[in-house]
């Protein structure tokens, strides 16, 4: 049998131009260390690079789309329309995430691949995987043959990426109903109860979330045989988790530096080291979102966020401010003089 | 007898306009709260500048320089002459501040307020208030008259960032030594030993740390007599520090947004707000920073701030950084559509 793609080996970042970036370090005109995070994240995108002066100029954030059957079980606060109605408020320049993409000046690509949308959007990627997934509560959420082209999905707007030159993947996502299918997801890879990642989502109140982590535990017994990682994403996962998944991957594979988002593409992202775990050396996480359960998930990945600003959004949109950040961190170590060259006295 | 300048009634930011802004954000294309901070921070800028749609288009940071008797005490990992060397690295460009401002395309002024320069500076505003402070661990640091200019000169650069249209003010300092006075400025205003606020500034180790408390416990003791907020800045204060109180008290008069930096800016501001407490709500807080007395710094200003990255450069660095933050929060204020404008359906 040959390996997926997605289980291939993936090489580690570069430690000889980390340890390079890191000398720079320390000689530029500061005490040592005193750029704290913002000095590690310089050395650690030299390192995924492969060059000692590291940019994210060229960014790519793909929005991945899904519907989720699960809204049956009154999970959101939102109708499931909104989903379809998003996907054109992002091609329209109206919503967060493209307000933040032209912000940046980074290329916005959505990607419908499992919304209810009958047919394609203009100004959509159309590569669908299916129309809405199943509900969750009551059997698998895909098809075996569906979360593989969910992945497959996802590694092409990699590929879509690296032709465009991108020096960062920011990976989104919109999907009435998709926290449910992420705290499922979670859960499951977790071994968690489902009162431990429920949270209120696009608004539950407190009874809301309640319900939700009941029908979370009813999904989990269901689904106990579910324990391998792909069968998880397929039983409880959803369309736009599974490609965030399979573009992680691929990011991985092919050198690409990950900023990750909140809570549902941080499930993706679990779901993509269980998948894999070389994947983990090329993530950075952008922000702590205000969603509990992300504060756990982070924990499982040992991922510290960039920001806490009490966002809870998604569609990238922590990502996508934190970009600015991982941009200062380039500018620095690429910009600042040494001690030398300023004829400045070292410490 | 008239009220000096830095005493005289500040104006609270717009309410009318505060309001107007938050209604906007809860008809914005996302759940209501779910920007977090970044609805908070437009908020408040659009009462700042009084306008719908705030602004941080225009960004001036001004960085004080001076120097301190104390290092003769043998309080700083670096010597003295780094000040005036830094001086110059800020005009190349190749210090921290200096990148990060070319990044955001911020105007960088730099002010020599207090170094022991003996004359001006390519590039560097001469307002000078002193050359260099006297050791504030054998008597007062200033003069009356010398506190007082320095305050004047911090208030005169607002006037240079107002005629340029800034619309948000960052203060930055440099200064060998800056991290005693600063600590011993906060101790006297905030009742606390010097254990409470010493800290290893530049880089000093345990024992350094320890002999810097002991000093600055001996400071406070040979000051006790200046409780006023004035007397407590000439007294354990600098230049750079009472150059940046009377920055910021200037930018409240006049009505332009603060972003405070780290450890030696909040002690600057928490100076200012003691000076006058209606600066209070114009000031922004940039980052935590790594220096340990900060969190105490900011407690004390009921102040939360938006960044935590261990960062402890000072020059205004955190803040410059955190400005991005601000950006955003402007164009997804500005730019995202409404639900009515987008056509998607409100939870």
């Amino acid at each position: 049998m040959t390996e997926a793609w997605w289980e291939e080996s993936i090489q580690a970042p570069d430690e000889t131009t980390a340890a390079a970036a890191r000398v720079r370090q320390d000689n530029l005109t500061k005490p040592p260390g005193s750029l704290g995070r913002l000095e590690e994240l310089a050395i650690s995108l030299a390192a995924m690079q492969g060059r000692d002066r590291p940019r994210v100029d060229q960014v790519w954030i793909a929005v991945f789309a899904g519907d989720h059957g699960v809204v049956a079980e009154g999970v959101s606060a939102f109708p499931q329309a909104v989903t379809q109605q998003m996907l054109a408020n992002f091609v329209a320049g109206g919503a967060a995430i493209a307000v933040l993409a032209r912000a940046l000046g980074a290329t916005l690509e959505v990607v419908d691949v499992g919304s209810l949308a009958a047919g394609p959007m203009p100004g959509v990627v159309w590569d669908k995987a299916g129309h809405g997934t199943a509900n969750l509560a009551t059997g698998p959420a895909m098809t075996e043959s569906a979360v593989v082209a969910a992945l497959d999905a996802g590694r092409r707007s990699v590929q879509r990426a690296r032709v465009a030159g991108a020096e960062l993947y920011v990976g989104g996502e919109m999907g009435i109903g998709n926290t449910t299918a992420a705290a499922a997801l979670a859960c499951a890879l977790l071994g968690l109860s489902g009162r431990e990642l429920a949270g209120p989502g696009t608004g539950l109140d407190s009874a809301g979330v309640a319900h939700k982590a009941a029908l979370l535990d009813r999904a989990l017994v269901l689904h106990a045989d579910a324990e391998a990682p792909l069968e998880a994403l397929r039983c409880l996962g959803g369309y736009e988790l599974a490609a965030l998944a399979g573009a992680y991957i691929a990011c991985a594979r092919d050198g690409v530096p990950v900023l990750v988002d909140g809570f549902i593409a941080t499930a993706a992202a679990l779901a993509a080291t269980r998948l894999n775990p070389g994947v983990r050396d090329w993530l950075m996480f952008g922000h702590g979102s205000a969603e509990p359960g992300h504060a756990r998930l982070l924990a499982a990945l040992d991922a510290r966020p960039l920001l806490d600003l009490g966002m809870r959004l998604g569609e990238g949109s922590g990502a996508a401010v934190a970009v600015s950040l991982l941009r200062s961190a380039c500018a620095l170590h690429n910009g600042m003089a040494t001690f030398a060259e300023a004829g400045v006295s070292g410490g």
